[in-house]
């Protein structure tokens, strides 16, 4: 193990999509694991549009202090322990640093559960995060039923993309808005999704209107601003809008939505943070596993090597028609899985 | 019994509270009541902000036909019958027209509860849509519960005054929002809100900050536009808004809402009308009595008199400051309570 430790430190607060000023990689000290603590060997960094929020202000969570290292949903390898739920081999997931070697808190942390045979990023790809966020939201919040229109965008991200398609398992027909034709045909060809809408090509209004002449039942929001607003126009009677986040933001913070057909379709928009829903994990990665093995459900993991391409990786969450599909992770050691 | 009958016709659609070219009053011929329909003359028309919204445009009931009588809810006392299940003389409560007599469906008409001594008009002004609304909102939809700070708009109305006052018997800490200070006085010295903001003189936004440190629990809304941003800016951590009405729309359309917080705080909004909850009143109907009899609830009624003076009167409801407090009643018959 190395004396020094390569972090991703918040230098400044970043403004929209600009990180190149904001998080410089620095070469600091090897962090210490105080009581009740572990020091966890990255292994792969999710990369989740939420990160951009920690950034910028407080949350659901208090902003990233200045100075300190970026916060992050990091899978890695205990390596040193001063908790005895955790031994130093553990393979473990938690709320860490996008940094080679982090310190987590044993309580936030969690042993992965049995992938059955699947590489280690389907714990980020598939299960963890990204798959509870999409369940939860669809189930619990949404309370999708058969037959019911459900329309998602940021579809082609690491929630959207299994929002969709445990909507078909659901028995919904599934719209994805997303922003390229290759996302839109990875939705439609890979995922079953029943439509897509290219949202840099098409009219977003016009293509729900005339998918949906019976209104959206179910919105699930990733995204906000004017492309929010084109489909909670067309909510259906009582219809619900999971609000799940807001990658467009920054970029257009006068795009906000209009409540008049909320209120004539007497429908619900609803906030949730999947942090308030961890105790759903086991049940939830259970289910998930069972559509796995049985053919019904897909994922994807878009992997970066290397913590010093962290930003530049991150900031395709937010360029328009970036390449990236699925969940986008960072291989911090690439000799690691 | 007259042959002819005075009506409002709603002629054009109105645009935001220009009103007297949208409607005339007309003589017509006396209307007749066919299969399952009451002939009922008037005695008060109970004047509400949503009958604007069905002079504009489709809206949970399909817009006003142009060259009609203009739709209201209506009191009276029933004059012919071809329903068995009235009888001339039963004092009915239903959806009618804006005229000296009108033509009900006998399905869409109730006879009136017994008032336990109240004037006729409470029927009006303290049981039926106003109270449905008001308990409705506070009790069904948002669930009130003890300790919690409820914001209302609209406050010195028909029923935002209501609101209030059953959220307070909730248990509730109650704050209301309206347009003058002859209002805001009336709110907190006559109905036991404990606090009052003037919208028209105080900056909403700021004073909602520093009365709710820890943010609003439930926001009742029933005016909109940039005075509801202000209010939902501050919803608490699982806060509920609950969608009553827009008086504000129709003069600030571009003042929508930022759905920032409500995703943060995992806060809820949901869109409510009155006429899904109408099988509640009965039960409603017996809290308010009691509630009455106990004098733990009020009510007011600002009754104008003379059905060619509704127009004027209806004006109030969109008039910044307008004198009016409670339920806006027309007296069609000035004899007849």
């Amino acid at each position: 193990m190395r004396n020094t430790n390569r972090s991703w430190i918040l230098e400044a607060r970043p403004f929209g999509d600009d990180f190149d000023d904001a998080l410089k990689l620095r070469d600091l000290p090897m962090p210490e694991a105080g009581p009740g603590q572990i020091l966890v060997r990255s292994l792969y960094l999710s990369l989740d549009p939420a990160n951009r929020g920690w950034m910028m202000m407080d949350t659901y969570i208090p902003a990233v202090p200045l100075g300190g290292p970026m916060w992050g949903f990091v899978l890695g390898r205990v390596e040193r322990s001063s908790d005895p739920a955790f031994a130093p081999g553990d393979l473990v997931s938690g709320f860490g640093s996008w940094s080679d070697y982090c310190v987590m808190e044993a309580a936030a942390a969690n042993k992965l559960p049995d992938l059955g045979g699947l590489p280690l990023h389907a714990a980020q790809s598939l299960f963890g995060l990204s798959g509870g966020t999409a369940y939860v939201g669809v189930i619990d919040i949404a309370k999708a039923q058969p037959g019911e229109t459900l329309v998602v965008s940021g579809a082609a991200g690491s929630v959207g993309s299994l929002v969709g398609q445990i909507a078909k398992i659901q028995g919904c027909r599934v719209i994805g808005i997303a922003g390229s034709p290759e996302k839109c045909a990875w939705l439609t060809e890979e995922l079953g999704f029943d439509h897509a809408i290219d949202y840099r090509r098409e009219d977003v209004g016009e293509r729900v209107a005339a998918l949906c002449p019976k209104g959206v039942d179910i919105y699930f929001e990733n995204v906000g601003g004017a492309l929010g607003n084109a489909v909670i126009s067309h909510i259906a009677l009582r219809g619900r809008v999971v609000l799940c986040g807001f990658m467009a933001k920054f970029k257009a913070p006068g795009l906000d939505v209009d409540l008049g057909p909320v209120l004539l379709n007497r429908a619900t928009i609803q906030g949730f943070i999947m942090v308030d829903h961890f105790h759903r994990l086991p049940a939830v990665n259970a289910d998930l596993a069972k559509w796995f093995a049985e053919g019904r459900i897909k994922h994807r993991a878009d992997i970066v090597d290397g913590l010093e391409h962290t930003v530049e990786a991150f900031r395709q969450l937010f360029t328009p028609g970036a390449p990236h599909m699925g969940k986008l992770l960072v291989r911090v050691d690439p000799a690691a899985d």
